[in-house]
């Protein structure tokens, strides 16, 4: 069988086509379907390379490149390319176009197939925001406060409803704040999180934008890609009919993360953040969701990091050559 | 000033042209506005005639025709237009045209004008479906179980992030079930609530296709076009950030329904109406809401009809021609 990954050059469609290869074979209705070729879709080709690799750089808005991309063998479509909160809140065309019309082409392009391909989307906790209650439950009413959530909120009422048709098996997940996210920067108004251990970490200062108490929902790449790896092995039974799911992850303040610096490479990587207050970052930060009870995902068998020093200690393993400050423990 | 009426042409849209005509003005952001237009968009022309109202023809997810609705004097917009439930349902494709592109292309429309109309949306309680609570509150998280209602509430998310990036101003009102519905049955799946009123005084066999148990969450055509006036003329501020909201109504048992019928018409209207239980009927109305708190809206002013039997009491006095059984108490 055949699996597209959507934004599958980005560090987390990296990742999970590592894992896809890794493992061979997927867990489908049908027992074990062994996995013969992953096309990941970007807008650049990736780095990892493998003879059951494939990559095609294209326009996720464009009718014709997407059509192209499912056919009769895709089995599973894991679609991550979006743009992020940052972008889509400064360009709303483009978010509107990659988020929205990229999203719903994908599955009108899964309908046309006709084979109810099984679908995973990577939804976003930044459907939450505005008067939120102190811990989001599974009951939480999603009112998103950005461009980024409205679009991928409307992806997920999407993939519900061509689901509940049967145009497509899909799954929604709602993704924690994805640390430590390797690479450069992006525009993620949430990548303060990861930049301030990525940045100390290859020897470069950080900027910490927020105040130090500041806490935020994470999941490591490593977990979050072993619970996109479980959300396609359940079953439409275990999903049942409703598609949207809040993942767990951990609740880390700001200084806990740098408590796990300072753990993992002394004080010299801590004296490399600078707290500079951004007063729009602040506004953004300030509607988020800090605290969740995930207790529909843990029921169905999600599992979040188990502390935020693991978090640190899997990045540095993970990501070798990006460590250039002498003495960090390996 | 102008303003637009989106399905127009439909009873609602005629409901609300005629009060909108009687008033003659609108209280908006800088004092009473005079109404000096009316644009009626729909499939067809109405019924109603005054110098202030032009109709327009054509479908509402035709770019060229959309932007020609809307100009720099359209100060409001009323978005009625719609493919219903049933009809939704049973066309995919017309429905996502329709509720969805239709909506987000007149948004669109709005935005381009650049003075920020401000635009009423008519969504639906049909948001809400599946596991829900015995009374629906303004916290409840919509999961909609039709393609009309993932629609809706789609559009609804549209009009909150337009609103918010300062594009229009926009209110989303979650109407009840509409009753007594004047005209031709539609394809609206509720259609019975009002069929079993509307037939029978017509002097003309009704179907209830559902238990007479079965509780629905109603308004009277009067009243929704009174909470239509009510949502435009408040303030963004009265709003605040959250454009969405389940307006007030009456829960009603088809009984009850029967009892108001008896009331007004006599044994010989109620012996019209057959009952003759649809599963697939039964199957959507099981997953409706039936009993709504609706506290903020009432904070906000709006106002529900005083009983079931002012509600028939209504139909008969507008729409004195449909009433054809002899002996109608008028």
């Amino acid at each position: 069988m055949k699996i597209l990954v959507t934004g599958g050059a980005g560090f987390l469609g990296q990742q999970l086509t590592r894992a896809l290869l890794d493992r061979g074979s997927l867990r489908l209705a049908a027992g074990d379907a062994k996995i013969d070729r992953i096309v990941c879709f970007d807008q650049t080709a990736g780095a990892l390379q493998d003879p059951r690799v494939e990559y095609v750089t294209g326009d996720i808005a464009d009718p014709a490149t997407v059509r192209r991309l499912v056919d009769a063998d895709t089995a599973v479509v894991v679609h991550l390319a979006a743009v992020v909160s940052g972008g889509a809140e400064a360009d709303f065309d483009l978010g509107m176009r990659v988020n929205l019309d990229g999203t719903r082409l994908l599955l009108e392009t899964c309908r046309a197939v006709g084979h109810q391909p099984r679908v995973l989307f990577a939804s976003s906790i930044a459907v939450f925001g505005g008067d939120l209650p102190p811990v989001v439950t599974d009951a939480t009413t999603p009112t998103p406060q950005g461009s980024y959530g409205i679009q991928k909120l409307i992806g997920e009422l999407l993939v519900q409803d061509f689901s509940r048709k049967g145009y497509v098996d899909g799954r929604s997940v709602r993704v924690p704040t994805v640390v430590v996210r390797p690479g450069r920067p992006n525009a993620a108004a949430s990548g303060f999180a990861s930049g301030i251990i990525r940045e100390p970490l290859s020897g470069v200062e950080a900027i910490l934008p927020v105040e130090p108490s500041t806490k935020m929902w994470v999941a490591s790449p490593r977990a979050v890609v072993k619970m996109f790896l479980h959300a396609l092995e359940l079953t439409p039974q275990d999903w049942g009919w409703n598609r949207s799911l809040n993942l767990p992850g951990l609740v880390v303040s700001m200084e806990e993360e740098l408590a796990a610096l300072r753990e993992a490479a002394g004080e010299q990587a801590v004296a490399l953040v600078r707290h500079q207050p951004d007063e729009a970052v602040l506004k953004l930060v300030r509607t988020w969701a800090a605290t969740f009870d995930t207790s529909r995902a843990l029921a169905m068998g999600f599992r979040a990091d188990a502390d935020f020093a693991a978090i640190v200690r899997a990045y540095i393993e993970d990501n070798p050559d990006a460590i250039r400050l002498p003495g960090v423990r390996r």
